[in-house]
């Protein structure tokens, strides 16, 4: 709503929720604003233009499938859907209707996030060796999804705008310590087309929040803390082969050298995107936050699902168990094709 | 060498190197210690008690099985060979000639390491949900190695300390980001049969030193950061059910209590470690890093070796694929035996 | 005004500013409060029962005398008044028209604050030998004052309510390093009469934002941490005589103990400090943030300046220059008073 | 010991010590060097060169004064000696003997010090504002001599070799906590011509070990941590006024840029130190931590006591009591000359 009543070109035509007192102390705030318990009025009324959905993720598919159906521009919350046929479904309404529809993948438009894809994108970082990623949202139990329901989007649509590539292996291990059937903890691996492997751990569970990515690269190094007022450091330091010639010997020179902290604008991701969405609803501007980024990292959740189910064996991005094989041997048979 | 000079119990009677130039700097500080590049007429001294090993992994065998051949007590540093049918060679031949065999994983000597083991032992933490670990030896690459042997043995006989048993699945996934087949990064995935889990991230590449180990148990949180001047961080934060009768609800009550630091005395691992050793031979106390964990740890390896030869897949601790089940399926099986 | 909206008991009855420019994005935010630039029209509503009073320095007193003098209770910002003697007059004005006259040291009503209050009312840190603070804020100059009338006010209030004695002797060194005669950095020494010493250095120039005071007592010392998530540290750590009968010697025993991190409640200072303005109306009940504190505060910052004056001499806290003399002598005059 | 075993110029002749159990244990770690608790026999060896001396301040006087009359060169652990008229015997007695007489302010061998000193000589920092420093010493607490003689060398013999000046004015607040008339904590305040101010905290108690100086600088601000990884920080931040045109209205532009931890190399600097004093004897090389450096700093720790003598008030560097004025006034006074 802040976010919302902040942007010049939008008027906020109404603010509804089924819950009479959930309108209420926003209501409070926002006294200006007209409110409603009736969904079907707001979307029979012809003078509003777009959506914006912030429910459980249970209800973004109908919520915004009917959104679709009556002619507005839909924004939702990630994920996009709770399944990838859902998605695909809505994909098609939006498309058939030439209507926009955007997923809330706010940390694309997080400052840190986007300073490292300039990073990667003018080849500061080299060749992506790995990326080893936690992130623990201590205290905010989501009651109707597992923790890789509620935190993987974060990283899943990071790493996918970030790797320009999906993953094509996909493993995890998870455990429901708090109740049974509702994981609250999950490590997931994900190996690339392109070599790079990363590890994704997800928490509730902690002795402490934590946000801290680490992007292994053959030239630099950094490390992304959502935490920290220093929120991206780069580091120059790293392992190298100084001389070919001497390849049989295998011997290393490590350097550590400069720091580097870069300045980071303090800039509000929620604004940023939803300033995409209304411009892309007047001037059709391509999203970064993508129904197509939307439906990967939908796939990328069930591809987690399904390795859990299998007992943590190794699945394709479509959820199909991999043969066993060495990594080796899967990159030779990718690189094949 | 400054460890074995301090022990008031210990002569040493031979600093011993095939090469000679190794040799020169530590007689430079040790000028009244006999040299030597002669092992068999060190092994054949009768004077000679007890044998510390401190070679390159491949040796590891061949020197500890030569000493013991000679009827000399061996202190081999970890791992204890390099696989576990050179292991349990090793163990029959001690126990065969009575002899005294201890690998050397110096940290379940570590103050901080025996400190959580107390917590543990005495019902601080609760259950062990999960323990997710990260270590990283910037800059300290094994020529002759994967990181898998080079680090795992620390994390994996400190995991089996803590916990008092064997994984009874293992998978992994790993890069060898430098050179063709040699790992140098790797992320291990393990699951206990009480229910824990366990995430292990081991790399020579990363932007800084880390040692952190977060122990995530029902009643506690413990940080363990060997870099840390405050070691050992207990949390008294954690989710609870706080009402049985609205299970039905699935609402948390979370906590975010005290911070405690205990105070962890500054004793050197391996002096502690050391005098357990001579201990054993004198009055034949017994090891916490005895034979038995030696070979564990190294079984845990060959099971990661496994894993990553498969393309990821879990193996059990034996090495075998394991079918494809969920982990509820296994732990019921677990629980059924 | 966000704080003041979400009061229950309270009835926003205007936003004032002179400026209508000003006025415009509150009032975007508030949309159902009246706005006005004609401060004697508010001051003549008899509906209005108090002013809350949020402009620069030198406005306070003119702006609260006028609001005093048409019957209103009256909240100012701090610091209370520009000089000791414009504090005074307000407090007299204030009494004689039984008026609530409060400055707004909202520090007082932080949780870390209080907590640290507790612990010292309770004699946990024993005798406080010292406190060493700083105190940064980077970017935020103040065009009309010194960095230490914008600064000062928050420790000296709290140290004020957490010692609870005035300091019997000020001395200060300040630089005006960007403009002439306005002072942006300022290292200040203050001694109180129990013999508690305290070293206050105020900047808007630094490296980085830095909230860290230090609190040295006899039976344990205390960091806080404004900008911390663990914003209270307990160290059990300090020196201690062991043996009264070997004094002669001076020999120390010194312990490193336990670091404790109480848990402190996340509550919103100004929130705290509103209320209790509105319960002081209602109800008479005493303000921590009292027009004694408030003067208090301004007599240490007139002693500072006069300090600065003299070129760094020692001042009393009515600013009178102190004789040469040492300060044992100083604190045996102090206890034959 | 270590580190003169270690030069290969160096012969050590003698490990001498009044107390023969003080031998044993050094004498265990270097059973090749001859012992002696007789300093005459030592002192009237004719092939021993040079004396290095580590013993308490009060017998460094004499101690050097008698290997001069003897005829060998000299390094003193810091404070050069208990006086600046003892150091000026010192100086004149080498300087006609035609001798080296070093202080060991090792500090000035540190590779963060010379690094930080590079920068303010390439004008990297532009001019110095002020220099703000802590310095904690925990649990090492020294029987003869205050917390200022023990501690301040370091910080004043470093400020010394930064600034290139010594200060006009000092004053200096302490208290004696755990023994009468020994202080254990101090701030003090310097003043230097070029209008450059520090603020030196030291202390022995304290909640843990600190060790942080910031230097802030009209171009750039530097942290100094001696105990962190990163101990030279570098600071593209601050205040400036963008447009000299309107410095009427007293507007500032607060940066806050890039953050730099530059490469430090690994080198230890006693080694350093010991190197360049045994240059000096051969090459007569010249020294950075000359005995000029060590008479200044004694001058300034005379200062302190002075100041504190007189209660708190600034006296000069000869510790004569200065007249009540404005630091604007002594600096114009001090321009004058």
């Amino acid at each position: 709503m802040r976010n919302l009543a902040e942007l010049p070109a939008v008027e906020i035509a109404y603010l509804c929720d089924l819950r009479r007192e959930a309108l209420d102390p926003v209501s409070r705030r926002y006294p200006g604003i007209p409110c409603s318990t009736n969904l079907e009025a707001v979307l029979g009324d012809s003078s509003v233009d777009a959506v914006v959905i912030a429910t459980p993720v249970s209800t973004h598919h109908s919520l915004a499938l009917g959104a679709l159906a009556a002619g507005k521009h839909v924004f939702v919350e990630k994920p996009l859907a709770a399944s990838s046929v859902q998605a695909r479904q809505l994909m098609e309404v939006a498309k058939r209707q030439d209507l926009v529809l955007m997923p809330g993948h706010t940390f694309l438009y997080s400052p840190p996030v986007t300073a490292i894809k300039r990073l990667i994108d003018e080849d500061e970082l080299g060749d992506i060796f790995f990326i080893s990623t936690s992130r623990v949202n201590l205290g905010v139990h989501q009651p109707d999804v597992s923790v890789v329901w509620d935190l993987a989007p974060h990283d899943f649509s990071i790493l996918r705008y970030w790797l320009e590539e999906s993953p094509m292996q996909v493993s995890a291990l998870s455990r429901s310590c708090m109740l049974p059937g509702v994981p609250d903890v999950a490590f997931i691996d994900l190996t690339y087309p392109s070599g790079t492997i990363a590890n994704v751990e997800l928490s509730w569970l902690a002795p402490s929040k934590l946000r801290r990515t680490a992007i292994i690269g053959s030239k630099r190094m950094v490390v992304y803390d959502d935490t920290s007022t220093e929120s991206v450091r780069v580091f120059d330091s790293g392992a190298s082969l100084p001389d070919p010639e001497s390849f049989g010997e295998y011997r290393f020179s490590y350097r550590t050298g400069d720091i580097v902290s870069p300045r980071i604008e303090a800039t509000e991701p929620l604004s940023i995107e939803l300033s995409e969405f209304f411009s892309a609803i007047v001037n059709r501007t391509p999203l970064v936050s993508s129904p197509e980024m939307g439906l990967d990292v939908i796939r990328m959740m069930e591809a987690v699902d399904s390795s859990l189910a299998s007992g943590g064996h190794p699945v394709s991005l479509d959820g199909e168990s991999l043969p066993m094989q060495s990594l080796d041997q899967a990159l030779s048979v990718s690189a094949a094709r």
